[in-house]
């Protein structure tokens, strides 16, 4: 709970924001208030939906099991997608974002891949789900796991205004009782297995998975492990907008990657220098592309709405908040069978800067 | 010239500062003063070296070329190494750094390259040269130009006190008849040569050459042109310490290498993909074993002068003026034939700091 003059206070001190979506009133906290982190969500009773923490990650296997755990815990599949905490209030589903805001897109989506009826069992449940595939408004890749457009995993249960997650068995329980779609689970290891857990990385690693969450069989102690892959990933996948991303968004991945390669040495070292080349290079390549025949950099993303009005909710919040440089479609959204589907920019204004100057011949000073 | 009254006002407000070296009393400009740039130098009686200023780059011959220049201009090969200004002042030849140090290993260096008859015709000549090869206490990568130890290219000519640069043709004049060893010269091109300039890049890259510096023929206006490959080897040379420089160091070199690639599109682009990815993984692989082994990440640097002197004011400067976290070898200098070897080693603390953390398990928060 925060009460109402605490919450009117915050918001006084820029510390809380308050929001509407579609006839539903609530604030998201921008810093920490009681003791609820930026992120979380009041609603207009003071029930607080928590903001979902950070996870800590592990570089190293062999070092970190035993460094982090000393019991037995899960490995679950990390999904490489956008997290969302899903709700329902006053009979509608809402998801938020990790910021806190109702994710238009998300909210529109999400009845599709869950029965409603896991609210009239448990109404003060929140789920912790990613939301990944090809077609989101927020991503640049997509992961294997999912081929066309967008699915949805849950992989935490949280209770409205509780701190910390459900435990592991309760929350296996209640996903089984009320048939949520689960990230895949890998099973329970122990602090000494590096080799299996190597195995299971290394195999991840194949698929083209992202990694995996750690956790203490209570549900609150955890740790991320990625592969080298994801991290080549991450990087081919944002490489056109080098200079409009934060240089650590590159330089975290390699020193990942390479920590990664250290303990799995890969069979194919020269396979992976070549991917980690081309995923730098493709995607510069394609940008002084764009830059030479449209005078602009940016990229393209595509996601499907249910109903028109969530198209709509989802392009004013976008204007309202601005964030990066976006430009809709201009016959956009437009009906395809049954959904509506939005298409959208966003430039990179900085990679256009660049590139234009340097393919008109300037002086760069640098 | 710059007054006595004018740079002790200046050294006053930090705009200067009085330095001293075996006996030479001079000050280095830390901004503009007068006329005189950054990294000029002013000495006792007020003449000035100005500092060596910074070429434009660019990326693209095609745009460049015809946007830069209306004239013939002169393509002078680009050495990689650092550059020094030398002159020789009471009898005896100094080398300023491009921040206006006297560089205590250049001055014990360079006579070894240089007929000082030089001076006794012009007294007031300065050189402008790069010291390049694999022996500096600079550098950490070399050049293809210099197999041993280091070598020294003059590549422009000024007067003391005098604006400017001298023009071409006095410059290879006085070059040649005073025997100064010069940056390979490749001739004179016009802006509509792009064709011409196109191979001469291509021959330099595939030589594993840094680029041109192409100059009008009055000497005052230049540009610089670098190869696909220097910026990989850029980042090879540097990718060990990934963390501890600024990151644009890398973001601009991977965009460069884009533009080229873009215009000289290569015969085997998997080939530069891999040389990449390998400039990246090797690095930061030694880094990790460095930091698995000894618990620091550094790159060791040798160097050899003539004089036992010359290396102690080497290590005094490095000691006063700190910059990057150095340590000396203890049996340093140490006499080896008619030299005497200085090694030393940069740490790279960024590197060793996420490095250790990440492989003694702890978790990291991104």
């Amino acid at each position: 709970m925060i009460d109402h003059a605490t919450l009117q206070q915050a918001i006084a001190n820029e510390r809380a924001e308050a929001l509407a979506f579609d006839g539903l009133e609530y604030a998201r906290l921008l810093d920490r208030v009681n003791r609820y982190p930026r992120g979380s969500v009041v609603l207009s009773d003071g029930a607080v939906v928590p903001g979902y923490p950070a996870i800590g990650r592990i570089q190293s296997l062999e070092a970190g099991l035993p460094r982090q755990f000393d019991q037995p815990f899960w490995a679950e599949e990390k999904i490489d997608g956008y997290n969302v905490r899903i709700l329902r209030r006053d009979g509608r589903i809402h998801a938020f974002s990790r910021g806190g805001f109702v994710c238009a897109f998300s909210t529109d989506r999400v009845p599709e891949f869950l029965d409603p009826a896991v609210f009239d069992a448990e109404p003060d449940l929140v789920l912790c789900a990613e939301i990944a595939g090809p077609d989101t408004p927020y991503l640049e890749g997509s992961t294997p796991r999912v081929e066309h457009d967008v699915d949805l995993f849950v992989f935490d249960l949280m209770r409205l205004g509780e701190p910390g997650f459900l435990p592991q068995a309760e929350k296996f329980a209640l996903m089984e009782r009320h048939g949520l779609p689960a990230a895949p689970l890998h099973g329970q290891f122990t602090p000494q297995d590096t080799d299996a857990l190597g195995r299971l990385i290394r195999q991840l690693d194949a698929e083209g998975a992202e990694g995996l969450v750690l956790k203490s069989d209570d549900g609150q102690y955890r740790a991320k492990y990625v592969t080298g892959g994801s991290c080549i990933n991450d990087i081919g996948v944002c490489s056109e907008q080098l200079l409009d991303l934060p240089p650590e968004y590159f330089t975290n991945r390699l020193i990942r990657l390479a920590v990664y390669l250290a303990e799995h040495p890969p069979r194919d070292p020269a396979a992976v220098e070549r991917e980690l080349g081309r995923a730098l290079l493709a995607g510069l390549d394609t940008a002084v592309e764009k830059s030479r025949h449209d005078g602009r950099v940016s990229h393209t993303y595509r996601c499907r709405f249910r109903e028109r009005a969530g198209a709509r909710r989802f392009i004013e919040h976008m204007q309202a908040t601005g964030g990066r440089h976006v430009r809709f479609h201009p016959d956009t959204p437009r009906r395809e069978g049954s959904y509506w589907v939005l298409e959208f920019e966003r430039l990179f204004d900085h990679m256009a800067g660049t590139l234009g100057s340097a393919l008109a011949g300037e002086r760069q000073y640098d």
